[in-house]
């Protein structure tokens, strides 16, 4: 072992997508079809923590472990690209400064974590190469002579949207127009601190009915609907404008209208795919309709929209809104779907902040603070846990810096096991 | 009263599109924003039957009752404008020859009523429009001077698709171009007799969760919807093409992918209206994926497609299937849909044809008759009633006309008075 342990341990954020990245121009590259557009939702929340050292001793062999299970970095890998290419940053870095460890000709060890469950519903590729490419960042120190957008070059090479999770606030993902996908990154439209009210209720929908999973179908809608093309060259675009305007002018129903309608059109287009991909279920539509139903009545008083929906890849909804508009959506979903586990980020149960609600519950009546017009008989009550969880977050900063060196936040032991399962193997 | 009585009694047939009609471009004379192209059902089982009679006593008032409930003919609705459009066309005849009874000057009674239940979730508008325009033709003698196509024209203004229901077999309906709506009007594209194998069986999905209905959309799409003007534009046209050809050459492959790839085209655009319109629910959802199976397992033997869904504005599928796949078919969704109400009407059951099947079932196994690659687990075998009917039945003939004069088929009493209504007074 080296007598310094180099080492970064990082966290990274979760993003959303309001505009939507469906479909790749380059399947290796991961180069998109069409640019994107998402919220990055606070890491004291939901986030992925990765810890990179590397040592002399380690060999000639890079180690990978992801919640405690080695994952095997293959030779045409996403993994084994992501790490070379962070490498030859440092030795770029090397090559300018004779007095640098040699850290790129080591080997590297990356453990890294998610604090939600996979039952959370959440896609946690984009927190987890973002985490690592952060981490690797770090441990090389090759900010601020590297910009985050070239970083998010990398990130993407792991998981497209995984580039958007390395800014905080508001983020596009240029799809870029290059073979070579150097312009293929992202870059920061608004950060957290120009439109820090922004919050987000994800509504975890169990899925219970489901068969036989369907496989992946983002290249075989590129293949097979017509309306995806038309989405890619004529609505996306104008889209991305006006949606970054409203980010500037914070202005929440521009940015609702526009949310809801690119979630209806990206699965528009999944749906018109062969064979067709359907990823809301019964649920899922009915808060769209209990949403459009809360914005409709709204209007009806000349106040603007409540909330915004929004869907990815599976029938989770995720509702953007205010901050002030958050206790009344709140309730009013916890009214229609009973049961739901929540921990209670903001306190607005008054029963202090996080403190966790879960199981049986009584039954919540709809809010006082209902518009006048809303129509209670929408979408009805529905059985209990059909939602199953509610996260209550917020926009959020980019990757943090939690610790260099060896101390209290890293994942791997001094010898440099992963620090999981070190502590399995001591139980 | 006259001493003659001049009255026509006919039946017509419900079709439904493969290629849908969705959107207007004149709303008043009920112009489409694309052509459409549909199959007609065999009016032994489907079908709306109507009595037309003219009489000098029955004053200026035009009557019409449905189903025994007298429906009010408003001065600038639909029924007016049908019905006007076809006393010109008899004013036209007896301008020619003066011999004809002036019957274009006398009122007329109309009574329509249709042999499904409006709880089978069929639209009757379309065959009862038909029957409208087939009892009025046979009563004023119209045919053979004046042309189907034309006598459609008329039937297009009181629901669009009605206009496909004046003839059998596989009909297009050419959208137009011209501002007045002359040249948008139903065409046969084959007669019945062209490709008599083609069944159907229609699965009536139950739609218990609904909330508050949602308002009809279609205008709401033209208006809100990105991807409808690519449909209209780029996608329809080439569809015709392929599908009109594909029944010339009694293609069933290329029938059912144009008619699966349209339904969810149409479905499509319809959610990617503001606020998105949901047709299908979990169970639609779950038909798709196991007509989806079927056929990869079908075609993984290098035989066929199995079956054709679509879909129109609800929950409902229709399947085609050439009538040898109908037995495996029916045996499947019958195993996956338990307790469906059923009338066996090609007795695939062998108890006799009609034989009724209601209410609790036994479970019904998989058929052998399953490609061996079929994947059972593919959806789950769902509650009882979530299909709540299935209706079987075939390509069929266009409007026949049941009786001329007052005889067994009449719906009118020899007084004028709807018989429905009449037997009701007695009792």
């Amino acid at each position: 072992m080296s007598s310094t342990i180099y080492q970064a341990t990082c966290s990274a954020p979760v993003n959303i997508a309001v505009i939507k990245y469906w479909g790749k121009r380059d399947t290796s590259l991961i180069l998109p079809t069409n640019d994107s557009l998402s919220v990055t939702l606070d890491q004291d929340h939901l986030r992925s923590v990765t810890t990179a050292r590397a040592d002399a001793s380690f060999g000639g062999q890079d180690r990978l472990w992801l919640n405690g299970e080695e994952e095997v970095i293959k030779a045409d890998g996403r993994l084994r690209r992501c790490i070379d290419e962070m490498k030859k940053l440092r030795q770029a870095k090397e090559a300018n400064d004779a007095s640098l460890p040699k850290l790129s000709e080591w080997a590297v060890r990356v453990c890294s974590e998610n604090n939600f469950p996979t039952a959370a519903g959440l896609a946690s590729s984009a927190s987890g190469f973002a985490a690592l490419i952060a981490s690797l960042a770090a441990l090389y120190e090759l900010q601020p002579e590297v910009s985050t957008s070239e970083l998010s070059r990398i990130a993407r090479q792991g998981s497209g949207s995984a580039c958007r999770s390395l800014f905080g606030g508001y983020v596009a993902w240029q799809g870029g127009e290059q073979a070579s996908g150097q312009d293929s990154l992202a870059v920061e439209v608004a950060p957290q601190s120009h439109w820090p009210d922004l919050q987000a209720l994800i509504c975890v929908v169990s899925d219970a009915k489901k068969g036989t999973p369907s496989t992946a179908g983002m290249q075989r809608t590129v293949q097979t609907s017509p309306l995806l093309q038309h989405r890619i060259k004529d609505v996306v675009p104008q889209r991305m404008k006006d949606i970054s305007a409203a980010i500037q002018n914070k202005d929440f129903d521009t940015f609702a209208n526009i949310t809801m309608a690119d979630s209806n059109n990206f699965h528009a287009c999944c749906l018109d795919t062969a064979p067709p991909i359907f990823y809301m279920n019964d649920v899922s539509r009915a808060i769209v309709q209990l949403t459009e139903e809360l914005n409709r009545a709204s209007e009806a008083e000349d106040k603007g929209k409540l909330a915004a929906y929004t869907y990815d890849a599976g029938p989770n909804a995720v509702l953007y809104a205010p901050k002030a508009n958050m206790p009344t959506i709140l309730q009013t979903i916890r009214h229609y779907f009973p049961n739901a586990d929540f921990d209670d980020t903001f306190d607005l149960l008054g029963k202090g902040a996080n403190a966790s609600h879960r199981g049986a519950q009584d039954a919540v009546a709809l809010p006082q603070s209902l518009p006048a017009a809303f129509n209670s008989n929408v979408i009805p009550v529905h059985e209990a846990g059909a939602v199953r969880r509610l996260i209550h977050t917020q926009v959020g900063d980019g990757p943090r810096v939690l610790e260099r060196g060896l101390g209290a936040e890293s994942l791997l032991t001094e010898q440099g096991e992963p620090l999981r399962l070190q502590r399995a193997k001591r139980a």
